[in-house]
């Protein structure tokens, strides 16, 4: 019998749904402690963060690893292309969610939403909300893949000119121009907006320096949403203090959790988002959906799987 | 020579562009106080708050009267019928940053951003943010005209399915589908999302009640963009109090400025707004490109005028 492990916690009637889906198939849900479990399972469902090389020494029967997050840069990818361990993701889930985060804090800035929220919280009438529009402005998207594209759809809708920014140059979707990675710093003065959904590679951790903010305009927002290792946090830190942008929205640090007294916290123009951007309350349905239909492909021992990661490659 | 009173401000670079594109006209930029520029007036430019019977008295050469503002409800529509004055407004130069507004609120409470910023103003990091999506959801617009449409188009955008609501139920742009105002208490248990951005009129004067509250979802947003008197204030204080929807974002009132002991600035799940969305930095440029078109059909004797209000109809 085919046993599945599942180490986060899904609603009771999604669970019932799975087991009337797949009646020859045991599942258990419980954490990577459970040693009984992890000995066990075929298959383990995890967002990841609990998968180390010493986890898969407790699972020799692991032949199939669903890692229901994007990021793969923390997983023993050496251990799981030696032991050959098919894996897959839910690449794709998080491009709705993560494009509406984006516009719901690009928005709020260019609608003067948090001074809106303040003047409630003073109970105080007063016209001079000094709003600005979304409309005509120019977006610079570092990482045009399925969430930059998402958010590039959703800019073009707005009435905004996309540039996609990616190593190559070449052809990104939903954006009105491309360019590559040494072109950014020439462009960088004509953007209204910049935001980076880029993921963690040796290219692009410390791809931004505190000169590429000196070449922003002083009203510019950057919006970073991928990797807090893009920039060293000391250069954004200096940069913000100087003022040389009007707004940084972060969503991901170098270290997260962010320390209490970081700096960032009470800066002017400084949006602290704690890596959420991703959470909906539809992100455990989507994933299932896609677990549920690669698992089918499992037990039918079909071979047209979504999500294959190439282990070697790492995405 | 022509002459011209605006009463409000326009910056420097504005005034030197209308006047070296009119050197045949005569532009003072004063108020309706200023009684000889009131006299001499042909034109007056206004947001139109200061328009009465007896500013009119005091314009007996006003021959056009351009009002830079949407609403005309509190204009002495009858004596500029009878002087037979010349009227145009700015129609559809709200609708993009209004669209924007709506959008902002919309995504910020389906995103988590009033949580995220409160949690930034206490240095505390949490991923308990409870997010949900905007894509997926059913809104209805009630008044699906320039503003309505803009706000369906960028809901479509988002994967929301429109529902546009008017007096006839006649085709609106970027609606799914259409209902008349008699079909919205059946149709309202469906919505996730209720916007109005219906004028003033005798139609829409007490058009929600109460019971359509009741009707709503628990999870619904309410979004009143149009004017205060849709509902009565007491029957939406009443409806939120119980929390029969989760959100009512409220841009209008029944009395502007609103009182600074009214229950609505410290009830859980109401958002006050002070009738700024049509804000935008973008305003005046645009009000004034509106008029530059209208002033060259003036000065040459053509008859392209934009904008032109039936003084007898209103609107």
């Amino acid at each position: 019998m085919t046993t599945v492990l599942f180490t986060f916690s899904v609603k009771d009637q999604l669970i019932e749904q799975l087991q009337t889906e797949f009646q020859e198939v045991k599942f258990t849900f419980s954490t990577m402690k459970d040693l009984d479990a992890l000995r066990k399972a075929e298959i383990i469902v995890t967002y990841g963060e609990d998968i180390s090389k010493e986890t898969l020494d407790q699972a020799p029967a692991l032949k199939w690893l669903m890692v229901a997050s994007a990021g793969l840069e923390k997983m023993p990818l050496a251990e799981i292309g030696e032991r050959n361990i098919f894996m897959t993701n839910v690449k794709g889930i998080h491009k709705i969610p993560m494009a509406e985060s984006v516009m719901a804090h690009l928005l709020a800035l260019k609608r003067s939403v948090p001074w809106i929220y303040s003047q409630q919280e003073k109970n105080e009438w007063s016209k001079r909300s000094g709003s600005s529009e979304l409309f005509g402005s120019t977006a610079i998207v570092i990482g045009p893949g399925a969430i930059g594209s998402e958010i590039g759809r959703l800019l073009q809708a707005f009435g905004v000119q996309t540039i996609g920014c990616n190593r190559s140059g070449n052809h990104g979707p939903y954006m009105n121009a491309m360019i590559d990675f040494g072109q950014l710093s020439a462009t960088l003065p004509i953007a209204d907006v910049i935001i980076s959904v880029l993921p963690s590679t040796h290219e692009t951790r410390g791809l931004l320096t505190y000169d590429h903010f000196v070449s922003m305009k002083e009203q510019a927002i950057f919006m970073n949403f991928g990797r807090g290792d893009l920039i060293k946090e000391e250069s954004l830190v200096k940069a913000m203090k100087e003022r040389q942008i009007a707004y940084a929205v972060l969503d991901v640090f170098e270290i997260e959790p962010l320390d209490e007294n970081h700096p960032f916290w009470n800066m002017e123009g400084v949006i602290v988002s704690p890596h959420v951007s991703s959470h909906s309350s539809e992100y455990v349905p989507r994933a299932l959906e896609i677990f549920t239909h690669n698992m089918h492909q499992w037990v039918n021992e079909g071979t047209s799987f979504q999500n294959v990661i190439d282990v070697e490659k790492g995405y």
